[in-house]
């Protein structure tokens, strides 16, 4: 099952030299909010629960952090979309849950994930200062922001997106391009590393479904990809990324410096009418 | 002079078809900020002045909405680096005056310009809800957002932006890249047009100086850019933007709809330590 299947997958990115690993977005099966199914609340679990346990042990023995995304059970009735981010030596440095829910055709997020309540975070890992948001968080800038203001050095977006095959010939380009494009973006507003995580393969109805595009990169602060995977291959998509380097970057690009903070109020309403 | 010269330009466009015609980042000269020099300030012209009467005139003369970008003196020692719109009967709706204002090797903008004082704007024209931002405002993400939420269905970006020639070649393609990615984030993040008009053209020192890198542009609201001109001609680069489907883009794209307002406070904070 995906809990060894993930496990093999990461022992086999620390032996190619990999020191912050992070899954796809609810690695653990196959994407279940594509129907609103009380059954499949069944495929949560707790955490600490089965995968902490397995990737604790791993992230142990390799000396490696891990970025783990689960569907966690936190009470009766309560359930997140969770990342867990576990240091090197194995210990839980806590908990990101998912704070922007989608819901649109495919994607009954809102049934299942309450949205999060722990804020935009910073983990501090051994190999640098880790934040984690979580697919559609990747389209507020705001959440990228907040995280980086926290001092992160890399932004993870483990991930499950792609194209309605009814969709793909017609807009799955362009798609395909707002959500390459919005990722990059964030690196260079906040000079900070992204990565991102996402699902492959076609799942659901066989005349329907989602063709999850894959496509996972890492790009740098000036949202270069560094590297990036195929549309339909398992694989492990791995970067050096030079933490050291934030400070020239940001200091030349010195967006950080000039921020209006007297005039960004009203960020926190819905809208200014 | 560029008054003139851009009065015939701004005319052309109109028997082209344009509706609302943008200029350049100071349009009316050289980008003077290359140095810090007291006798620039006699470039600056008031608001109503030269440039606002003569582009008045034309905005009624041919029923189009204008936003010019101007070096504003507003008061003996107070001067702003600010956009006007023009209604299409010639009315001033309004100004705009930058708020992130650079300074870096040959931008010393923050010798020249107050930081503005009018926030992030929307002004209602006869053909549209324009957004103004100028420049390096085009970096930060919190002003493309407020001013969208503000109602903006389009986002102008007067720009004077180029290379450094002794950096060109090592960083000029990722530098492009970069300031184009940031702006069609914008877009795809508000579901907004945005358009960006760019200076051409070396100025300064030959043997330094700026190559402003033009490639002016037009996108759409998933960041597909409708039309582009070049890095070195000067040209009017148009294209049609469709409004109406604005509430189609922002509902199959629903963004504003999972806003975590609750929990974006912190962006006033100049960093979360």
């Amino acid at each position: 099952e995906n809990l060894q299947a993930t496990v093999a997958d990461i022992e086999r990115a620390a032996v190619q030299g990999a020191q912050i690993v992070c899954t796809q977005e609810l690695y653990r099966g196959q994407y279940f909010c594509q129907t609103e199914d009380h059954a499949m609340f069944d495929l949560a679990e707790t955490i600490p629960g089965p995968s902490t346990e397995a990737f604790s042990a791993i992230a142990k023995k390799h000396g490696i952090v891990i970025v783990a995304s689960l569907f966690e059970k936190r009470a009766e009735g309560l359930y997140h979309n969770t990342a867990v981010v576990l240091d090197a030596d194995g210990a839980n440095l806590g908990l990101y849950r998912k704070m922007h829910i989608p819901d649109d055709p495919l994607f009954y997020e809102k049934f299942y994930f309450t949205p999060g309540d722990l804020g935009f975070k910073v983990f501090d890992t051994k190999f640098g200062k880790v934040g984690v948001l979580i697919c559609w968080d990747q389209w507020y800038p705001e959440a990228a922001r907040l995280t980086a203001l926290a001092g992160a050095e890399i932004l993870f977006y483990p991930t499950a997106i792609g194209w309605h095959p009814s969709e793909k010939s017609e807009y799955g380009s362009a798609q395909h391009d707002s959500w390459e494009t919005i990722q990059r973006s964030h690196a260079i507003a906040n000079g900070v590393y992204v990565a991102a995580a996402n699902r492959i393969g076609h799942e659901g109805d066989p005349g329907g479904g989602i063709e999850f595009w894959g496509q996972s990169f890492i790009c740098n602060p000036s949202g270069t990809i560094l590297s990036k995977g195929s549309t339909d291959q398992a694989e492990i998509v791995m970067a050096d990324c030079d933490f050291s380097m934030l400070n020239e970057q940001r200091t030349h690009w010195p967006f950080l410096r000039d921020r209006r903070i007297d005039a960004y109020g009203d960020i926190v309403k819905r809208y200014r009418d």
